[in-house]
């Protein structure tokens, strides 16, 4: 099976800059692309669609609450249907600026909070699944599996695409190991990318505890918003492919 | 000739109100309907969509200067290819909910400051056009006749509708009187629509000095930003009926 | 004792009108002014100011989560030392603006979804405190008796100042009975009057099942954002005359 | 005569970082602090101010249009009414911040196209200097010599200080030359440090055309938001030592 390494891109906002999206579209096979309402404006929209088309990326809208001062990272309590008009007009946007530069939206992973919070959070995840529905039921949602969002996802029709992440610590469960846990955050680029091949090659993952689980996963979600990431990014990217797996995008 | 009534709608935002869209899609045959970056937001779109798409009211685009405290109305100073990016994000957004609600934009009608620049702006009208050239070239471009806008559109290969305001009066130059000048807004319904009558039997109109000049204009613009306007804009409908003019959109 | 009415004030946004102020300020006797974050702007907050000076009647910052699309009315879960900050912020612009229209910030009530987060939620009630201890810890705070920010404001020192709800029905507990309760809000003019002046004579309310508890306030919180309100408003304060209540602001 | 050193500071926004203040702070002796319109958040900016305060760095009001999505840095024709109520509202909120840090703001700097329109633009020049009339008139403009601004300011009794470029070429009348003439940007350090030291100890700096002009400057701008403005500042700072221009700020 083919492996996906999917980034956050396009979360610069006017005179601000995030990341090194130029650099990242050199190693990722898919971009979640911001969508101007936890970042990214216009303008960033239309300069990372334009480097990801360059570098043959698959484009995915990357809509979040509405929460510029937040970076679209806490919780927002948002009317249901009110979060479904927000994710509309946020794919939406990105669907236009993809046709004005000559490609096209393939999938869609919410960001930050959002994203987490659809893990559990009935009306929100199925105000997620609703736009997608509503908007084009034919892109793939990229979620967490054994969620509340991946089980609403196929209760709709819609196809589902189960990511994991290479740089964090996995409970005994399977889901991430919070933040606050030493040690839940790997930084060292040879480990994180020796975890990663094994999760493409073996299906597993060495648990926070010391155990294994199984964890298939057809995209590996990586960060690019430091040097470090980068690096990382990298790292795992170039163990991949020496372990022989090979990369491509999902959709 | 049959003749369209535009009015600017959809100008809510979150628990603010603004206008009688409910009325209002009773009485005009198109709706610009904001697209966020001056008024609007995603729920107050799907709810304008839905009623237009409900009184089979044509849907057009109503791009901004981004700039929500001041209802885009005054000018901003923005380069113009970030310009073209603003308005592509904003078309793609309506198009996204009105592909959600069953229907699709038709057309596009910048507003307030933006509306205006872009009669003398040369780098502003062209970022507008591009926009529509890159989003969709088979849209038209609502605009003032003899201005830098509609000569680029058409240069670009863009039709464009021309339209004249119900309630404005002209100069002998076919421009807008300045509201700063007395009489420059007519307030009466019945002037109004004798006006507006006159403009779609006979292609003139009485310029503000009492002259007469040609004005052939296929969409007049009506407001409904307050219950005066409603009144207005129904005395138009029922002038025109009563005259015996087809009322029909444009797109 | 005397009474004090308060209200919402200053809730427009731009060219969006909200409440009628400038009747409302013929009426209360303080006004909880928005300070920008859910609503108000600089300019409103001037006309807002001056309105109340006019009148005599106290000013209140009325802090909120930064959340204009929903008006301040829904949870964001922001980390602590930032909503400090934001309270700071609120306050200070809206100090400026009094001190350039002659008069002054007597207290503060925070508002909407912050209000009411801040009667469980310890971690937002403190950073509300700390906000209002680090900048004037002189100013009163106007808040729901027997909560955790009531607690936490006399743990630090700071005036609390109880209010009761003009229009809504409590819980035998002494609680707003949720707005999803048949009945939990009531409309009828003299039935509000009625309740307000047994609040004021007796120091008692007629719970939602038929009892009475005692219920203390020193000020009364009534609405001005639509005509019914405006009315309801009017009522109690002829009421409460009638009864022979002295109106007065407590700060 | 002593010599101020300026920088414009605390213009990171929530997730964004920009420039590096905390090194700045122990190079500049005045911090011009956004106040949130065009960059900074509450947040940004107690860690601003605290940090300003902890190097004893004076701190001035940074305020600006109101426009997070171009930084501040394009004209906005908003009503100069409208304009001086956001000056009031933005300095408010950073006196806010400065009292709840034990220190306070000293003065005013308009940012970016604000800055630059004030120079010619009567009505906003009266908007700025109104503003300042209203929250507290002992606090000092800090301006460019011979503009609309500072003669509306000295005619509404505010003192001004005149401030000169590190890094920007003059023309002959004392204007700035424009950033799109070469060589109007001066990148080499040892170049801005030695003409800063001319400025200070002999009044006069040398010309885009080889001429030179008398220049007499309060204060000197240096930049900090880039590695190379910081290395810039820091060699300007050890020149005047070197010299024996002695460095204080103004107020």
């Amino acid at each position: 099976m083919a492996i996906d390494l999917n980034s956050d891109s396009g979360e610069s906002f006017g005179n601000w800059k995030m990341g090194d999206d130029a650099t990242m579209m050199t190693i990722v096979t898919s971009a979640n692309i911001a969508c101007g309402f936890h970042a990214g404006d216009p303008h960033v929209m239309r300069a990372t669609v334009t480097q990801a088309a360059a570098n043959g990326v698959s484009i995915g809208a990357h809509p979040a609450y509405r929460d510029l001062p937040n970076f679209g990272r806490v919780f927002v309590d948002v009317p249901p249907a009110e979060l479904t008009d927000a994710v509309i007009y946020q794919i939406g946007a990105l669907q236009a600026m993809t046709k004005a530069c000559g490609t096209k939206v393939s999938y869609v992973k919410p960001h930050g909070a959002l994203y987490n919070t659809i893990w559990h959070h009935e009306a929100h995840a199925a105000a997620v699944v609703q736009a997608i529905v509503e908007v084009d039921p034919s892109l793939p949602l990229l979620c967490m599996p054994n969620t509340v969002v991946e089980r609403i996802a196929n209760e709709r029709g819609l196809a589902t695409v189960i990511e994991a992440f290479a740089d964090r610590a996995y409970t005994p469960e399977g889901t991430l190991a919070s933040r606050r846990i030493e040690g839940s955050v790997i930084h060292d680029p040879q480990a994180v990318a020796a975890r990663v091949v094994r999760m493409a090659t073996e299906g597993t993952v060495e648990t926070v505890d010391g155990g294994v689980i199984e964890l298939t996963a057809r995209s590996i979600c990586v960060h690019g918003d430091t040097q470090g990431a980068v690096e990382i990014a990298r790292t795992v990217r170039g163990a991949l492919a020496d372990a022989g797996v090979e990369l491509a995008p999902f959709a």
